[in-house]
């Protein structure tokens, strides 16, 4: 998820930052001994670190809960101050966690969060209220009665653990997250979008829905998909693959490692080491997995010499990549170690830039807007004026720049634009998804890139006859299969649009006689390509409803004496509409539409 | 290629076998200082491995050859004595590798070919003609007079190197090739098979039709699939999927990786560890590249309770494995470090097994004969009653091969029992293509298991409510899509059956005029499915034929002024049969015909 720029040092946010620090001033009241580590806002709320005596209890956040609550109640103001280090040194003589801090950001380190900075600081400031006084940049309410004390609540906590400074090897600590609204009607309605989020969480509805699976013997953070999100995968990816091919590009097959010269050559290692697996000796090469597809791809380009009359090349693949990622971080398929990206490399002459560019984010819209994904919008991310870190000329810089402003303003893309938010290689596009609970996911993304062109020394001969280096596009508008599914579970809450559901329909004959009739249906739906299911167990009908239900299904087709004589099928959706007895032949033409038109709704 | 049992011992062997040391002799007369390392018969003719001082030129090739046909046609008897292991060594004080050996063989090593063995040997044989003498086994002929001197031939060398024992950290050394028939017709016949195999090799036609590439910044052993490569891949997977699909098999997808732990507890790791990557470490565990997808699909089945009634569940999974293998090994797409196999695991009961197997053959047939390949025979491996390496119990070894063998009967299945070629977790049954030019390829086979669901506690729920151990299938028609596609394209000669072709038709307009009508055309082709590009390039029409004909498309279109007015296509076959002008709809419902019947023929 991805919040707005515009919420940094609003109301909103003073608000949530001054409740975290009357929090840690209410948990040192509870807990003299304890060590307090860092507490910024958060989206939706704040969190503040804590090295405790002992393990919390209910009792303790009500406690707690209520302290912050009298404080706010009572009125206290927050007052900034500066401070020389060696002043904050011996406030904080008992505060192992804040020394360390102070003393990177002494020496320029990170700042007072623990987040990388560059610049040191010489001078430090301290926010005081009440009894407590925090290492702080700000910025704070000037007085706790701005904030509602019946709009906090602290009554959740995270189930993962939180290490200082986020590093499995220190400290485990207690976070205790919070949230603080301006009304309560604001905290009621989040807390109301919470419980709905946790019931449609993607790992509680995958597992109901037989999606997936996890298993500790196979490795954290690798979903092993079961039979009914096998097929829902290879749909999504089925039909993506078409419509590439439909649209120009051909699919490539690249093994999953490469040896470590390769990625040496295009500059991923070892920049990116970090979010590596360590390499595998073979012989006396060292190969990774694969971080990315595009060094592959890039060597089946090189593999022929190439003409303009050639250009646009574009390879796609869904290319399966392996990123570490804490163990903490690991969540469902949202978070995971081993994803498959529905990527596709484009090799493009100058001329071509624009055009291309347009026509990837065309296909991009075209994808969401099949899949319902209609609430989004698109971050143009170009360079940091300030920063050096970016590769390539400034021409080029502006000329890609100016090419994706030109693709999104052509095609009425609801867009802005953020600095800073460029890849060191080249400006990028990335599409920002709403989905139902009005949450935001960062989901797909297209990049201009002339860094690796040059690092593997890309060319095409030119109408001119020249050696020209071509530009690539990377683009993948899922991101990664595995999130994207569980995003989708999530917004359609598991009631999948019929095309893509694993089950379509369920035939429930209502007596034994009736299985030859519900044999025949189901034959006559899989014939028109349907995948359906036919309950004959021993079950009473209402059991086989309710079990379907739960499924969602989108179809459960009910047989008996009737529907056998008459021809018919008794229609009820998972949207517990009946749709009454209807005659096989309708409700087949009536699927077929459904599903051939990819429509959001049953019928 | 696998070769027939009869072979071993025949005339033809031994006339080989005797070939190999007479050739040893003529190499040891020309580089008296050679040492000599072993040199068995093989299919198709023998080799022998020497440590030379320089590089064989082909007038050394020449020398020997003549030598050797000089000593076969003057008469020298073969000899057989028992020597003492001391007698041996002080013949052999010259000769390292002979000396290593006869060690071996002493101990119970090895034999004299460097294969692997089980009992240590008291007395050696020695085998001597002429002036040269042979640590040897035999069999020989009796006299040189039964070699055919114009039957033989050592005019190839195999370009790959040979290293002493296979192993890559040992000397190496060069290895001679030779062959020897009983006549020259035979000799020829072998020759000319030999062209046409070099003519067809699949990395040559391959590279021709743009199939796939290799690239060493990549990896050895590691194929990158170029569009029209992937596009036939992709095929041939979609196909075998719904075949599957429609026969019961449940799609599953799962990493590529997977904890060590994991193949401890199948017994995959450490007994397999040569064969397999290094493990990567992750925080505290370590990783293996999967070796082979049986342990993931088992924790799917692991993943819930099972009931006799869900049995038989059949996960079926196009999974990419690694082994090892050394890189002089390594032959384009058959011996490949990164291979997909069609694999399935299927979870039966005992009363189960018999018609599951048979079913899981019947498959295997249709999809054989499905792409042509109906010259095959099957081979039951079961157990070598002299060896003790087998897991699982009497009773049940005795079952499994019954079921086996019950099902080729039933089948009617060519096949033959072959004690020993089980593996030691149950008998199994290999399928042996024979392809257009003889030679016979082992491809997929159908492995019978009691060992894993043992290893894993597999369980389902009987009909009475006991627990019960299940009999696992391991089965994969192809073996590897790689090596398939490989055989295929050998097969083939890079002519596909048309719905497997990466192109099916390429549109040939015979002036620019024509240019509408031709992508009209390619229009209507595409709209039922068909892979369709349209050469519009400035070259004359001949060249454009003489392309299409090279990249084998099996339709070639040309159209022009006469075809545009009366709606017709002129069409050539890649076998270059003319069909003449015949009506666009006629051609269409021709085309469809044989790609819907997935026919062999291309009308």
């Amino acid at each position: 998820m991805s919040s707005d720029n515009s919420y940094v040092g609003s109301q909103l946010y003073k608000i949530r930052h001054s409740a975290a620090h009357i929090m840690a001033q209410a948990v040192l009241e509870h807990f003299p001994e304890a060590q307090i580590a860092i507490g910024p806002p958060i989206e939706d709320g704040f969190y503040y670190d804590f090295d405790l005596p002992r393990a919390l209890t209910d009792e303790d956040l009500a406690w707690i809960e209520n302290r912050m609550k009298a404080i706010v109640r009572k009125g206290v103001s927050f007052a900034m101050r500066e401070v020389s280090p060696d002043e904050a040194l011996a406030f904080f003589k008992d505060q192992a966690f804040k020394r360390e801090l102070i003393e990177d950001l002494v020496h320029g380190r990170t700042d007072e969060n623990g987040e990388q900075i560059a610049a040191p600081a010489a001078k430090l400031t301290f926010y005081t209220q009440d009894t407590f006084t925090d290492l702080c940049r700000g910025p704070h309410v000037a007085d706790s009665r701005e904030i509602n004390p019946d709009a906090i609540s602290i009554t959740f906590k995270k189930p993962a653990g939180a290490y200082w400074r986020g590093d499995e090897k220190r400290p485990q600590l207690t976070r205790i997250y919070g949230t603080a609204w301006e009304t309560v009607d604001a905290l009621q309605e989040y807390l109301t979008r919470l419980e709905e989020a946790r019931k449609r969480d993607h790992r509680v509805v995958g597992e109901r829905l037989d999606l997936f699976t996890f298993s500790p013997l196979v490795g954290k953070g690798l979903p092993l998909w079961k039979p009914k999100g096998a097929i829902l995968r290879d749909t999504l990816e089925r039909w993506l693959r078409e419509t590439q091919i439909e649209n120009g590009y051909d699919p490539v097959v690249t093994p999953h490692i490469g040896n470590l010269n390769l990625y040496r050559t295009s500059g991923h290692y070892p920049y990116y080491k970090d979010s590596q697996y360590a390499p595998i000796q073979v012989d006396d090469d060292e190969f990774l997995l694969k971080p990315m597809n595009c060094p592959h791809h890039i060597m089946i380009y090189k593999s022929e010499m190439r003409s303009y009359r050639d250009l646009p090349v574009r390879y796609a693949e869904f290319g399966t990549v392996y990123r570490y990622e804490q163990s903490g971080e690991l969540t469902g398929l949202t978070r995971v170690r081993g994803f498959t990206v529905d990527d596709a490399h484009l090799f493009v002459t100058p001329e071509q830039l624009v055009d291309e560019f347009k026509a990837v984010v065309r296909l991009t819209q075209y994808v969401f807007n099949t899949l319902g994904f209609s609430d989004f919008r698109a971050r143009v991310g170009v360079r940091d004026p300030k920063s050096d870190k970016y590769v390539g000329s400034d021409a080029n810089w502006e000329k890609a720049a100016a090419a994706i402003i030109e693709a999104c303003d052509s095609l009425g893309l609801n867009y802005h634009v953020a600095e800073g938010e460029a890849a060191f290689y080249g400006p990028k596009l990335d599409f920002i998804f709403r989905d139902v609970l009005k949450r935001e996911w960062q989901l797909g993304t297209v990049q201009v890139d002339y860094n690796l062109p040059e690092r593997f020394e890309l060319e095409y001969v030119a109408e001119d006859g020249t050696r020209q280096r071509p530009i690539m596009i990377h683009r993948a508008p899922f991101g990664s299969v595995e999130r994207f599914t569980g995003i989708m579970i999530e917004h359609f809450n598991g009631a999948f649009p019929v095309w893509v559901s694993p089950v379509q329909a369920v035939l429930i004959p209502i007596a034994d006689r009736h299985g030859a009739y519900a044999a025949e249906v189901a034959k006559r739906l899989r014939g028109i390509g349907m995948r359906v299911e036919v309950d004959a167990g021993k079950a009473r009908m209402g059991a086989k409803i309710a079990v379907a239900r739960e499924k969602l299904v989108p179809y459960m087709l009910i047989v008996g004496d009737k529907d056998a004589a008459a021809g018919t099928v008794s229609v009820r959706l998972r949207t517990d509409e009946d749709l009454g007895a209807i005659p096989l032949d309708e409700f087949v033409e009536m699927a077929r539409r459904v599903i051939e038109s990819k429509s959001l709704e049953l019928r």
